[in-house]
């Protein structure tokens, strides 16, 4: 009964590739690759695990150093994870705090940083000690409150190919106006049984996303529409976009970068606003939240610091009266399989969740997740229930060897592929 | 691996009557005995664990209803217990919600009591879970970041004996001025080694319990000290006394009684306030904290509904700026486990926790906590490292069904054993 907790022996640490398709956003195109990172745990009793979150050379930098900072400690250590990452990378908290439209997730400091290797940490721990003690995820977090995780058809605006040699490529064609979008959000449905669309926005002038939701709402009646910009229109656009879309979403997400400017919108439109920009880290709550500057918050479990952590998130959200719901960035199968364990065990879910997995046609699990009914089941197999693929990891990380141009990702740089003139554009761009 | 979850079997729920010595506060004084609730849980793997609540009749039955319908539950389905006590129960939430001051715990509604009730069966579940893996409760819920938790001394104002017959005894004397309080402290600090005091005040007019901390920090000079009247002073007299007292605590805890009346001596006196009257549910958190009512926190981990929501307390806590440390009733060695475990594992604790378990002479497990240095060392033993000693919760419960005058809490009744002509004092009282 009471033998030592097992300790970690090895932590690997493997940035990879994976391929992407030319989706475009307000700051350019996706990549035709794109960095994560996985992560590895081991324990002297033999049990082991696996966790991913961002790849960017920055992330990984703190990952390799907290790989190796867990050696020797316990693997039910969690609480201790984040201020180790400090120590280990020799950062310290606050020194770089400012909104980076770069990263399209809002503020960018060494916490996020840390809290996005912490979370790949975490989450390979929890996996870990799963496996080890014949317990899914989620009955590590106090038990699934529903058998299935609703998740929404993530559609975008984008080119049919990218344009570079060499590049991987999909049928899914181009999508580059309402009927391109309504087709793409049809083959969504058909494909994965979604019963929501999220549309990225910021790519063309307003009344063009507009007339793609509207054409949305009439082939899709029932299904809730969201639109985001990452914050690429003005206060003004915002609340001519809210008024035009009035009844037809479910809600308007990052319509405009900031507290204010996002306060102004909800007070002069009412719209619900949804984000995963302008409050992206617990300090931006308090004024926030006290401005009404959003009413619903999408957790990304990377950057807010893991599965414990989205929980608390949870706890915040609910006690102010806003809403959780979850964003996602490009991702593979043990993130989408994190997500679905914290999102069924967080009782208020109101949304269906955001990921891009459809998107993504690599994966370095043995079995990739299937969604159904636009859905995604909880495992109940131990730990994430999910068993990493070698095979398919080694390969990434070749790429990721080989092809030391995409090892951050620039939406920019790959825009400026097509277009030479192209330039980070300021926001608002409307 | 793939074994499934251990669902529950049994579920015991026991009413048990304790001692407690003739301690005074605002509303008068503790009886010769107080009810609390021990909650035993077992799985069909044969695993067993335990947990500690109020044990007041309408705890009990919510209790008594959750024993039954836990029956066949998975043991990890923590998430679930909230929802399945008030269904067991038959309550609808908020149909009681007014601040109840003989509770001294402010306000009183179903959501509550029925996280009260929840509270003890989490427990018991992550005690029983515990023990079934070999994991201590803190690394359950993500691993100790101390190893030892500080506890405050909790003076009392107190007769040497109780006014009725039969009544339990002891050796502590009185305690009616400063005289009495510093010699209590003496002793507490000399026999466990406390570091902090807290002085439970609202007794006397607020002269002499002024004199009291005084004469408690002449005597203790590096001790800091803690004042707490449960809301017996209006806004006037809370502003004198934290004037007065201005450098000597490290925090004056419910002057005063409502959010409003705790802000304006915040604003006026710029003291720290904590509560465990003012901010008892999640409910109450936005308003409190936009008015700067309250700058620490005392959680109870039982009315807050457990381990998991007291870790989402401090989240929001954290978030706001506000600090958490954590409040008591009389209880027993189950609860001071508990709160250990959970104290153990929240980063940024910054006070001494309170805890009434020095004046319980009686307990319900083999090897009652000893306080040394003022802290009680973490337990690394399998669940809550306790085990219950059923004889002595056997002779408690015999207790609770012959002294069937004791089953509430009614300290304003005690103190008219001794005065016929009490009533309960409406607060302010002074
Ligand atoms: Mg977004
Ligand atoms: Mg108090």
């Amino acid at each position: 009964m009471s033998q030592p907790i097992p300790r970690i022996v090895r932590a690997t640490v493997t940035p990879i590739l994976i391929s992407d398709p030319p989706l475009l956003n307000v700051l350019g195109v996706h990549q035709p690759y794109t960095p994560r990172t996985i992560v590895e745990l081991e324990t002297d009793t033999g049990a082991t695990g696996v966790g991913e979150t961002y790849g960017d050379t920055e992330y990984l930098e703190v990952a390799r150093n907290l790989a190796k900072a867990v050696i020797g400690k316990p693997l039910t250590a969690l609480n201790g994870l984040h201020d180790l990452a400090y120590d280990s990378a020799g950062l310290t908290p606050g020194t770089v705090n400012e909104f980076d439209p770069a990263g399209l997730r809002g503020a960018r400091t060494n916490e996020k940083i840390v809290r996005s290797v912490v979370s790949a940490f975490e989450v390979a721990s929890l996996d870990t000690l799963g496996k080890a003690l014949g317990l899914p995820v989620h009955a590590l977090l106090g038990g699934k409150v529903r058998d299935r995780v609703d998740y929404s058809g993530y559609l975008f605006y984008r080119w049919a190919e990218h344009p570079v040699e060499d590049a991987p490529r999909d049928d899914w064609g181009a999508a580059l106006d309402p009927e391109g979008v309504v087709r793409q959000a049809r083959r969504f449905t058909d494909t994965y049984g979604f019963r929501s669309f999220k549309l990225k926005g910021g790519v063309f002038p307003p009344e063009q996303e507009i007339a793609a939701i509207k054409a949305l709402a009439e082939a899709f009646p029932d299904h809730p529409l969201r639109l985001d910009p990452n914050g690429g229109w003005s206060v003004e656009s915002s609340v001519r976009v809210a008024e035009e879309l009035d009844g037809k979403l479910e809600y308007l997400e990052d319509p405009t970068t900031g507290i204010d400017g996002m306060a102004e919108v909800r007070a002069r439109t009412g719209a619900l606003l949804a984000t995963n920009m302008c409050v992206t880290t617990f300090g931006e709550i308090p004024e926030a939240f006290a401005k009404d500057a959003v009413q619903v918050v999408l957790s990304d479990h990377h950057y807010w610091g893991g599965l414990h952590a989205t929980r608390e998130l949870a706890a915040l959200c609910r006690t102010h009266g806003v809403a959780l719901s979850m964003h996602s960035n490009t991702h593979l199968g043990i993130s989408l399989a994190a997500m679905t364990h914290v999102a069924s065990v967080i009782p208020d879910l109101e949304y269906a969740c955001d990921s891009h997995r459809p998107w993504q046609t690599e994966d370095v699990i043995t079995e990739p997740h299937r969604f159904t009914g636009g859905a995604v089941e909880v495992s109940d197999a131990p730990g994430l229930g999910v068993e990493l693929d070698r095979d398919a990891l080694a390969t990434l990380h070749e790429r990721w060897i080989e092809l030391d141009g995409f090892r951050d990702r620039d939406d920019v740089a790959a825009m400026r592929q097509a277009d030479p003139t192209w330039v980070q554009p300021p926001l608002p761009r409307w």
